[in-house]
């Protein structure tokens, strides 16, 4: 079907611009000399993840053990679950692992570790398990240095399970937004992370794999040095905070909701579309950023973006699109928006974070270079 | 399934909470003498909606067309699609329409109405149309006064449409948070629909309903003269926002997202939920409101509510939980939260908005006052 024949609200994928994402990111894990992992998270999509694949990913990352079945049944076998671990998922994650999945759990705390290990020998199964470092402090994991990381190790080791490696995630990458800043995290990230590894080696344990990731520290880490696989998500679609950090450009982001304009309220220079919160989900990271894009950055049909728009505001099924900036004597306030934008005109809308936006959707609608677009589908829930 | 052997996170709906604000809002519009037609976007759900007009409501009202379709397919005729039309969903609103589905569209402006008026035409059918009024400012809509309302209504009645009602949405009592400003916005919510109405008849247009509504006002009006039905959505479950606005104690929050501790940073006072933002949305419609409550309210898996504490921090998968209040001696963050919340606890968080939260979900759990559970399926997407 043509791009211009979709009902809307719809979330279409710019393929050319989602390849050359993904072919960035491979290259410079291949330079770098580490595995890609890419997390699966963002998209959901067998599509996507199969592109990944092919152009060099080593396994893949998932968020729920919902996404590890699907992709499981799909083909791929080397996944880690990069959540730590419930207790009561125990018992779904190792039918995973009896049907061939090598499914890698993650665990940051005592009792858990405790609860795995019998879990295994309850099963007469030994599970692999990475422990969870915290390198920047901005949610889960233990600390490089923490004498509990090495109880940890030892009581999955003792007990039966393999410890496999170790992961971190230096989240507070998307609060920066400078290169230096950038690169150091990404540094600190690696350094903690290859220390913890370390810790656990000296103690006795094998801890092969040293992961770590997420798209600006990906994007921004001089060397690599002990780390054997780097995890990301975003940056095989980046989106508005990702320009932000300073990782991508607009004409990099591979996703966009297309709408409809379904109203004016000429007199405050309002357009209304068809695509409200539902469509662009309620994430408004870029309201904490350099630039606040509101719901969304609009661009026309084409992609060529309309900087001098956003859209303001946001009900379920109606997106407010207004003037970017402060009235002016020539800005767009003057303009009449209801020959600006008529009735019916479609508009697409990059979103502040396409991993939220994403999940709004059951399917995404992938447009080639011609304006054909193909379903791909995409699943949610748990 | 027992509630406590659910897999989380898990949108719970508490039956006995949701029938008694189905009673509540019922007899309420059976005590001001209108229909009541709900809005089932905050649910999507069809044995929610038949808990609704079991109680007495008249038909129901839409956000998209797919809600129509679902809704028209389990049995449910009289319906009315509340965003004003886009061009290019006619014909699959008239497909409906032939079907059999008394389906009544919106438009707000002249544009549309042609093409509306067209369409009719073109398919020797006639279509019916409710005229959207603003009463508020807040959206889409025309004002009584505006010339443009009767234009509206000639193009429809003139061009073979009938000009069914007006509707109207104060959605800017959500902003409210006394009965005296609510009841205030009730009654200009309900002069501003009646005078549009009166003015189409006067011009020699039937428009028999003069259909108004959202949940605050719905439950705010003194009376209800001229008006023939109310909408409203999240009545039926409730949510922190309307909490705050006024219209609803803590008690009567239906929904909750049933969530396991995976996590602990004892330093911080943090526990770590595997409910991030994936499950409770982005929305943080309280951060506005007299009271915020982060991403949600966490209670006890029997719903008894942690006053002290607060989902401060969301991950697409991680939720962090800490103390709500700023430090004291006597504080909760005094409290170890290793023991007091250990890994496998599980809560329930209220959510600031229930429509968001709902969709971030493929289905409920239905709760009973006995502990047993029973799925209900909600769709989402267009």
């Amino acid at each position: 079907m043509k791009l211009d024949a979709l009902d809307t609200p719809a979330a279409l994928i710019d393929i050319s611009r989602m390849e050359r994402n993904i072919t960035r990111m491979q290259a410079r894990m291949d330079a770098l000399g580490v595995k890609f992992r890419p997390h699966v998270k963002t998209t959901k999509c067998l599509e996507v993840v199969r592109a990944q694949l092919a152009a060099g990913a080593k396994g893949i990352t998932v968020s729920t053990l919902k996404e590890a079945e699907a992709f499981f049944s799909a083909g791929v076998t080397d996944i880690l679950y990069a959540v730590s671990i419930a207790p009561s998922k125990l018992a779904r994650a190792m039918a995973l692992r009896r049907k061939g999945c090598d499914l890698k759990l993650v665990v940051d705390n005592v009792p858990a570790a405790w609860e795995v290990a019998k879990f295994g020998r309850e099963q007469r199964a030994s599970l692999e398990v990475w422990i969870e470092v915290d390198t920047d402090g901005h949610r889960s994991g233990m600390t490089p240095e923490q004498d509990a990381l090495l109880e940890v190790g030892r009581i999955l080791h003792e007990g039966g399970a393999k410890v496999g490696g170790v992961m971190t995630h230096a989240g507070s990458s998307y609060e920066l937004h400078t290169p230096e800043a950038l690169s150091a995290l990404a540094e600190q990230e690696r350094a903690g992370c290859v220390r913890a590894a370390q810790r656990l080696r000296d103690a006795g344990m094998p801890c092969e794999a040293v992961s770590v990731g997420s798209t600006p520290t990906a994007l921004s880490a001089g060397t690599l040095d002990g780390v054997t696989e780097v995890r990301a998500g975003v940056y095989v679609f980046f989106d508005l905070v990702m320009h932000n950090v300073g990782v991508c450009s607009i004409d990099d982001i591979a996703m966009s909701v297309l709408a409809t304009v379904i109203g004016h309220q000429p007199e405050k220079g309002w357009v209304i579309l068809d695509a409200g919160w539902m469509a662009m989900s309620r994430d408004r990271g870029t309201s904490r950023q350099r630039h606040d894009f509101g719901y969304g950055l609009p661009c026309a049909l084409d992609g060529a973006p309309l900087n001098d728009w956003v859209l303001s505001g946001a009900n379920q099924e109606h997106g407010i699109l207004s003037p970017a900036k402060p009235q002016s004597a020539n800005g767009p306030q003057d303009i009449n928006v209801t020959t600006r934008f008529p009735i019916g005109t479609k508009l697409r809308i990059l979103p502040n974070h396409a991993c939220a936006t994403g999940a709004q959707f059951p399917e995404y609608h992938a447009l080639s270079d011609d304006g054909e677009t193909t379903v791909w589908s995409r699943f949610h829930g748990w």
